[in-house]
């Protein structure tokens, strides 16, 4: 609070920074890290990671029927007056090996991470001076979760930059509730929790991205959003390279921020005008892991570089969310998914990593043919193996310097021709490809084809 | 804190209250209930109760030594890394029944308790709504353990007043140790904790001793107590009964307040200026429940007894202290030392409720007869049976208008004459009285010998 | 088996040991240290002292209604299925120090002990060969809890006997089960559990006392113990000291045995024939410990003493039982009960050890007076305190040789006279006597009264 | 035993059933349905999937060394004192869902089950009358888990032979060590444990494989085991259709048995005389669920497919364990290669299913390429897509009526041709085909090549 102070004092003299409204906050470059990483991870993992059900609005879902599921496993397999702080003892993370985290986030192909510090039920996964005896240090693992892994990345892998997800409501905190039933008229819990929080996050981990949640109640005078992001963005120790999404209050998602969420597994299938991110998660039904998941509600590895291909041609980041078990571990489905993620990657990354959006993003003629740029190349990420070995492109018009090559077959160029209905492209045998799942042809010396006639995906 | 403002603006006009200083509290007159109840018992229950180990301040003699039985003990029963915190899943009270507890308080004679709303560990015995996941309705006991006793014993034992122990600081709030970092120039621990629960506590239930504890390391300024305490004789709704003690800030025991409890077990044995209370506990060794106390450990009826006849002879109460189990019991054995205290109390309370010192405390020439005064009746309290059954009392003259008689013998007068030394009284056959372990002389009409020559009790 | 077999090849040619049938069982003599030792302790420990709550019965108690407090205790406090097996777990006898219970034991004056080494639930306090993972060592405690205190006892208050309690049957062993539904035909499980138990508590602990129970179902053909009980008197290791109670089959109580229980609590008033033995606990509910007793449910010491002198009068011993908790320890409330019996003994033990009934069990006239013998004294156990100090003994008729001591009062020889109703002794003023609670003349040179007409007690 | 008895009495009169001898025993023909069936799962289920850390064999591995990696664990995550038998309680099985299991290995294509119904920590996954307290219904899940799943799968998936995996010895059953002790000159543990497990299992499930373990430590006539199969193939409920593997004492593995398991993941790679089975397990390192896994450590499907080749072509079963967890489901990596199995065996289930092993058993020119045969057709199982698409088959010779077709490639026969080196068949292009990670040729009207040279695999 005294440092706010000095700030206006400073600011009051001579200072170029940014003040805290959204108008010069909105300013501010995206760093350029951001947009060239494409592919993030979140680690969605806390308390209700280990009653491990439904989801992770597990105490929520409970506490709000009287009639549900969570009531019945509840009172099915615990004794009466368990209370969701009672998780807390079961939160082991005996298998927690942050080495293990970093060399699967790296193998998968991912930029970065977004690690849930905090979720709404308010317990911390680092020890938090604000969260006494409601954090991870203090009760279940007795660990600095969010630091052990943070610390690791930075010496293993520190190509990936590392972020953390906070949200700023507490369902049940009473600080927060009062200040709710007071309609927002009082703000203690922000000025002691919420607020304090986030300062020690940055000043103690430093984060590179800063993923908000919880704000919807309320609007961001109430949480002093603005003000906390004039620090972050000019004076805290990572005020050059951090990343904020949109979540700084009601009315903010989709209008402020670095990068936009705008809400979960936003996919809008056309181009955007600001920097934005899809985030997703592998379990289908949910962000936290819940064990009485099938296999077959994991997305497959087809579906989720479908995905990809999706966001990045419009100008997106793909945030793939895992959950991890109460004990430590990243379920092997989910550790699946990453490597063969990261196995298409290493033959394909040419076509995502530092890429742009082209002039379209998907093919006015083939469904399932996203585009991306880089440099003289454009990239055609083709998700359905053409019928016949022939795919024919329509947003694409040959010049005399096409050239069209796939990814993964370097035995010779493709063959193509200018057929009806645009570029036609004979692809290698099949068996000769080494490329899984989905193919991409990078082609050099092509112009994009004059009308656009996209409809939808 | 609004109120605050309020306060002192009333105060700039007209208002007659206590000021926040010492000068001032000092003058409030103690009111009159408490001087005539003689008896209090304290409960000191919490977390601690769960190991049940050694004694109340479990947590901090466990993490002060490497090498203690406390270390020990959680080596040998405790997985590790098992902290204090989870020790509160294991705090279940199941067998707390406020009603029994009640009324085997009224059958011990006492006439107000002092509830242990939080000790030093910081969790609260009440739903605080500043204890948010340490308390005993969110981890534990899932009960309003504090109120679900006051209620019951306000409506089954109105005669009993209701009182509350609380801890100032707590050993490891990383707030307060912030703050004791910062040498107390900070105090977001009183401003966010402390204070908000002793408003709290005195709103919501009404307690009528606050019992203040944990306050010797910083000076009462820190703690902002002369300001709580203006406010409780001003404006609280207990104003007009509340008694407090004296431990409010690093040099105010002894000096200030309702009553002085100085020390622990403090007992002088001579006559003390200011009221006070002896705070004793049945186990000598702890506070507490331990499990390991052996019957030989807690006070016989004989010590108990002996201990209240030196306190209310020279001006004290006596606050009795038990320990209940982590289920929510009183132990037998303490519960048949409060039954044998009352059913002493049934034959002999004359001699202790609403009495006064005496001008002498305890007899010049036998050991282990103490005095009190009440209206016309001096009574002497004797511990000893005397040789010969002939009591020498040296402090006390006859007149021709004595008459002695002894609590619970009410065939007759008992028989004295004036002798070398003092009065000479005869006792009864002690088969023929019914009062067991300690006696009560009433005698009228007598004078106080000239000369005191108390030497030590 | 095999052990069995040569027994009787033995048997049929030369042997003169006992045969394994009652007629020439019941021939064997008392072993003498048991008819003097009048007082033993029972310990009534087990997987019950987990629950702690009803009686040691619980298990069987909880199944057998659907509406009991049991089935309401379980529901409130457990998780559904919670067995009680489940229990094992939380049997974790921590404080449990044998040391601390022999000194105890010693301190009460008993002069045997008699451990619950099985109840009905079949679970061992030793590591049984034929208990697999339902004893002490596999599950629970993790210890010999029988043996541990037996080489204990043995060590250091070696004038106390070992005994050991054992229940024939177990309510839900599946083998007992079949075996009572094949209407005993088979016996199983008496083959492969029962009996391999009792050799292995025989040959492992050598215990003097055998204390049966659980036979009330079947015949003692079906158990076995007449073949067993031959071996115990002719072969085991404790042949010549061994002494066992009358519960070895359906009728064999108060009919066969070194010593009859005849029934729980068993006090018939009268002088009996045979040996026999007051089996009795202090928790006038329970024998296992039950943690909702109230101090109001133990017997005082008086009920106590009051107990001991009936016994002892009609020729009985005295059996205490205690029942520790699950954490390991003899309630405070037991051990005073036991350390008040023996600091009457301490003074008042001439009467009880090694004495005999005499003439007249209880006085013709003052009720509250029992009567033992030992050489040429006659005790006089006075419950109650006579009026005027004087009491009429009609009962006892003096001689010119009589005198009359107090037990505790050394001062002098109490004063009497031939009276109206028998013979008037002067007690000296109860302030100069010692013993507490109950009071024991010791008379010589005394002659019965010729007419005892006792008429119930 | 009285059956028995009974027995020999009607054999010596009359009855023409095996005889409790292996010659007479090995007569017994394979029932049919065994050899056809081909593919099993088998499911590893019990106490160690608590721990879930290291393989099924953690207890004896954890008492084996004081420094190993199971005592680490231990020591880091148990308090002091757990046992293995603790676990128990931690056995929860609350996600248990037999229909689903049903519907996974239904699914999966296989046509038995092969469920652990006891391994060799003696723990009975039913509701055992010869294991009390220590079975799945009495402590842990309280559900007979084996019967839940086989009462099922009779219900949905009746084409599924349900069988049983039986352990005969235990490795800490103190009736075991003392027969063990004893040289095996008793047999308590297998007349009181094993052999009555056995019948009930029989008499109570009706498995149709038995699957018998840990036999190795002593010889067929301590285990009784002759006379339970003469048993079990003359007048069980199962005897016409029940099958049993080949581990029944020390020597019998690889001798005896309706099919031979020889040892764990026994994969001859060369055709058998006797029918055998090829036991092995999805997680490389261990058959129980082990929590540490990581993705990598689990077989790829192609892996899987691999070995099924190799085994059915040599005449083999394949049984594919599965590790369910300890709250009761299969982990969705081993679901994940069971549904994948099953979607290839929708496909290329002919040349599985009733098939028998050719001539030739692997290509002797190409590798990777093994056959089956079925009625007419030669079924060729080609591991790798060939190069350029053509594939040479040294061991076949065509003929004028051959015809060649891949399996999930209906649209026209595959051309081919006689060349050097064998038969060389044009495959279809990659894209085309239905089959994933593994191919099937279907061949009629072709002869087998003269000189198989076969050179591993």
């Amino acid at each position: 609070m005294c440092r706010l102070t000095l700030l206006i004092s400073i600011l009051g003299v001579a200072w170029a920074g940014y003040d805290p409204t959204w108008e010069s906050l909105d300013t501010r470059p995206l760093p350029p890290w951001y947009d060239g990483a494409k592919i993030g991870i979140m680690i969605c993992w806390g308390l209700y990671s280990v009653p491990s059900f439904g989801n992770e609005w597990f105490w929520n879902a409970w506490q709000s029927s009287h009639s549900s599921k969570y009531v019945k496993f509840m009172e099915e397999n615990f004794k009466p007056n368990f209370t969701y702080q009672d998780f807390a003892a079961e939160f082991t993370a005996e298998f927690y090996d942050p080495a293990e985290w970093a060399r699967l986030f790296n193998a998968s192909g991912a930029r970065y991470t977004v690690f849930v510090s905090k979720h709404h039920e308010g317990y911390t996964m680092w020890p938090s001076r604000y969260s006494w005896n409601w954090n991870s240090m203090d009760v279940g693992p007795k660990r600095d979760l969010f630091g052990d892994l943070t610390r690791t990345m930075r010496s293993t892998t520190p190509h990936i930059h590392v972020g953390v997800y906070h949200s700023l409501y507490e369902w049940y905190n009473p600080l927060y509730l009062e200040d709710k039933n007071n309609h927002y008229m009082t703000n203690d819990f922000v000025s002691r929790k919420t607020l304090p929080e986030l300062y020690e996050l940055v000043k103690d981990y430093q984060p590179e991205v800063i993923w908000s949640d919880g704000d919807w109640e309320a609007k961001d005078w109430y949480w002093n959003s603005t003000i906390f992001l004039a620090w972050l963005f000019n004076e805290s120790p990572v005020k050059d390279t951090v990343v904020v999404n949109d979540r700084w209050g009601a009315g903010t998602a989709c209008q402020h921020g670095s990068f936009y969420n705008c809400q979960d597994r936003y996919n809008p299938g056309v181009l955007q005008t600001h920097k934005w991110e899809n985030a997703m998660t592998l379990d289908k039904q949910s962000w936290g892991y819940r064990r009485e998941a099938l296999a077959t509600d994991y997305l497959s590895i087809h579906d989720l570089l479908t995905t990809l291909a999706q966001t990045i041609s419009c100008g997106g980041n793909l945030l793939v969310n895992v959950g991890p078990t109460h004990d430590g571990r990243i379920p092997p489905i989910m550790e699946e998914r990453l490597r063969q993620l990261g196995s298409w990657l290493d033959i394909n990354g040419d076509a995502v990593y530092d890429s742009t959006p082209w002039v379209h993003q998907n093919d006015t003629v083939t469904p399932g043919v996203w585009y991306t740029l880089k440099g003289d190349l454009v990239y055609s990420i083709v998700l359905i193996w053409p019928k016949d070995n022939t795919l024919t492109l329509g947003s694409v018009q040959s010049t005399p310097d096409t050239t069209v090559t796939m990814l993964g077959y370097s035995s010779s160029n493709l063959q193509f021709k200018d057929a009806i209905g645009g570029l036609s492209v004979t692809f290698p045998p099949m068996s000769q490809v080494t490329s899984q799942w989905v193919w991409v042809l990078a082609m050099s010396g092509i112009n994009p084809a004059q009308t656009s006639n996209y409809a939808g995906h």
